[in-house]
């Protein structure tokens, strides 16, 4: 009754006017032409996202990783792969200019240094991968000319909140949203999820609840901090 | 109409009496409590060879990595995450016996060394990660004192049928399904599917179809041979 509740008083003319940009779901960083490495993200809570902001008048694009959702009503969506298609695709909607970033995906930090172009065969006892660092794409919305409202996620298994105000203020972001990913009920997969989401100054925790009512509730605290600024 | 035609001829008692282990999916092998190194398997043509042999009378046991799809029906389903997770699994159920086992999983062939308790931070510009190999399952079936009809499943993007032969020789297979992955139409993640069934003397080509008329074309073939046996 208080979620319904909550949802009533949902202003569907929030973001109105506004281009807000989300990234969703997990990345795969290709091994071999069979092989890759990835998490376990279902983007949920991304597109869950996405929708809230369409519901609250905004145009809205998704770069979304592969992931087993269908797309929101009204919803732009961009398919990706790599974390590199993601930093490609989320470079090219900021330099043609959004208002509102929000970096839900989980990309991978890592690649594999190379790509075997043919399937690796069984026969060695022990394989020894370099993994490089991927482009970091919310630091680099964050530090762009046109810079966006830009928004973070952190899904962190210990020292949640920390790891989090540390993520703010090293990229520079406008807000972040975090939760632990190390509980069943949820995070990755879940239907539900709770979130702490912290800003310069201030923080706000929105309990337990269904992934679309935690989407709405950051929505309004986004469309609030971004009229601020 | 040819399909029809072949559905329309499936003997509903080719397997009856029989104990009908069937491995599908991929496996995940953890780097972390986050990140893990899989593959692009959908399940798809396990869940059908499953479905295809409880249809032909079969009792059948599916042991699953995680898939998006529906337990067949008259399935006992098995989930597994990790290699080794499905390794004992496969054993526990060939040491109480069964009489055919087809080994259609996209096993990860190698793991991380170690596995990260927490989530790796991105405070390294490398990571170098050793993989160690996975144990093989339908060679550890097929070496078992209980020995059931064992079949293989090879997914190969280059020089496939003498790959596959080999590896029927090498793991003493008496049977080895066949598909190049590398095409958009079949394998991973498609409806459809064309494989190379070979045995020690023979083989058979079974063109492009739907993976359920796959599925029964490849349960006569197993029927047929394992009468012979």
């Amino acid at each position: 009754e208080i979620a319904l509740c909550a949802a009533n008083v949902f202003d569907y003319n929030l973001l109105t006017g506004l281009h807000v940009v989300v990234t969703a779901g997990p990345t795969r960083e290709a091994i071999d032409p069979v092989r890759y490495i990835t998490n376990q993200s279902s983007g949920k809570m991304g597109y869950a996202i996405a929708e809230a902001a369409a519901e609250a008048g905004a145009r809205v694009t998704l770069i979304s990783g592969p992931v087993n959702l269908p797309t929101p009503t009204r919803v732009k969506r961009i398919d990706v792969v790599r974390a590199e298609d993601m930093y490609n695709a989320s470079m090219a909607v900021v330099d043609e200019g959004c208002d509102v970033f929000i970096a839900t995906a989980a990309v991978a930090d890592y690649r594999p240094s190379v790509t075997a172009e043919h399937k690796i065969k069984k026969s060695t006892e022990e394989i020894h991968l370099t993994l490089v660092k991927n482009p970091d794409i919310v630091a680099a919305v964050s530090a762009h000319a046109k810079r966006p409202f830009t928004v973070g996620f952190a899904a962190e298994t210990r020292d949640v909140v920390a790891y989090a105000q540390a993520k703010l203020d090293n990229k520079k972001l406008d807000m972040i949203a975090t939760n632990d990913v190390s509980g069943e009920n949820v995070g990755f997969n879940s239907d539900n999820n709770a979130l702490t989401v912290i800003w310069p100054g201030g923080h706000k925790v929105l309990p337990l609840a269904a992934k679309r009512q935690i989407a709405k509730q950051l929505i309004e605290l986004i469309a609030i901090r971004h009229k601020r600024d």
